[in-house]
Parts: structure tokens; sequence; C-alpha cells
């Protein structure tokens, strides 16, 4: 269940920091924030909604590894964790992963652009 | 397990559309496209990283059953799944709830907008 034409199924690209059974991280290549890093599935699926169970159960798991990982290098001050479905949703690579993106209180003012486009809570 | 102080420990905002034992699907009041809807945990949770290991069960179950709800009755072209873990993350309402977006084609330029800021994968 890997695609030759997929860049995360791609040999190098499977070195990953940390890894469970089904599941991997990576640090962004081009990273958002220091630290952010991608919870990827090792198999091909495409989308997050494709993932069988016990896939998303490994994810889950290595969420939580990966913030500890990430706390103690990078002491972020709060996290966003973003899935994009399908390429409507801004999936650009079609191999299901997580995006979890440290946030710092220097991006404060970045923040308040952000509340322009993001999904913030009410307000 | 409810904060009397908390918007969605109250009685009127677990009036939930679809729900299962720990999680509740609401519409979100202030909507970023048709459809923008809330996973919450019934109980009070600051952030995802506090959750329990059922209700993220729960929690990833409704999130199945809600993307049917919503492929239904807006027949959206994409989604995104968004968590804002504490307040430099974006999140303003300290209980845990999970934003399953709806996306449309329509939105295109506003996606191209949204590319400068959001964490849309390798380019």
């Amino acid at each position: 269940m890997l695609e030759k034409d997929c860049i995360f199924c791609q040999p190098q690209n499977r070195n990953y920091l940390l890894e469970n059974q089904t599941a991997g991280l990576l640090l962004d290549i081009h990273p958002v924030s220091p630290g952010h890093a991608l919870i990827i599935a090792k198999q091909h699926y495409p989308t997050f909604f494709d993932l069988p169970l016990n896939v998303r159960m490994d994810m889950n798991t290595l969420l939580d590894e990966a913030k500890t990982y990430l706390d103690q290098r990078y002491h972020p001050a709060g996290y966003n964790i973003d899935i994009n479905v399908g390429p409507v949703g801004g999936q650009k690579i079609m191999h299901c992963h997580i995006h979890l993106i440290p946030r710092y209180h220097y991006e404060d003012q970045q923040q308040t652009t952000l509340q322009k486009y993001l999904p913030l809570d009410l307000t």
C-alpha cells in the first residue's frame, strides 16, 4: 500500500523522528513555526476519512508523543492541530497527514492577522 | 465535571445535533463556511491533550458521522479539521472542541488568500 509517485511513500521520507506500527513523525520542510511537525500514516491512505481505526489510533498516540517531544525541544505556548481533507480543503499531498504546529507568544501579532481567516473560537 | 462559567457546559448549549456517550455535535454560531460544525466533549476538559482516550474515541466516531451528516446536507468539496490548543493556539473557549469545516469550490479564491497563512502542504 505504497504509491510510487507519492512523496510520503518514498524511502527517503520514511526516516521518522518518532514512530509506531502504522504512523510516523517528520518535521515539515516548510515550517509555519519552529517545530512544525507532521504525523503521517505509513501506508498510503488519501485522506483522514479513509484511515482504518487502528491507524487513527496510532496517529492519536503519536500526537501525544509528538507534543512531549516538541514541548521539551521548543517550549511552545500552544498548538494547532490541522488536517486538510481534499484539494479544496487545502490538501496538496493526497497521503493523509496531520499538522501539529507549535505556537509561541511572539506570534501574537500574527495570530491577530490569522483571526481574520481561521476558525477561531466564538468571539 | 461541568464548569458553571463555561459556555459549552451550559444546558442550552447541550442540545446536540448528533451525539454519543461522551461527545456531541453543534453548528458553530459564527460559521467560517456553511455547515461549520463543532465536535464537543460533553464533560469539561480544557484542551485536546487533556482528553481521556474514550472521549477521543467518541469524538473520532462523531467526526465520521458529522461528515456523513454534512455531506448529505451541504455537499462540500473538502474539509478542514482544526483543533486549537491553548489561548496562544487561538483557543478562546477552554473546553475541548474540534472544528469540522466544510470547504466549497467557490471558496477557491479565499483559499488562495488562506495559503499565505495556513499550514497547507508542501509546495
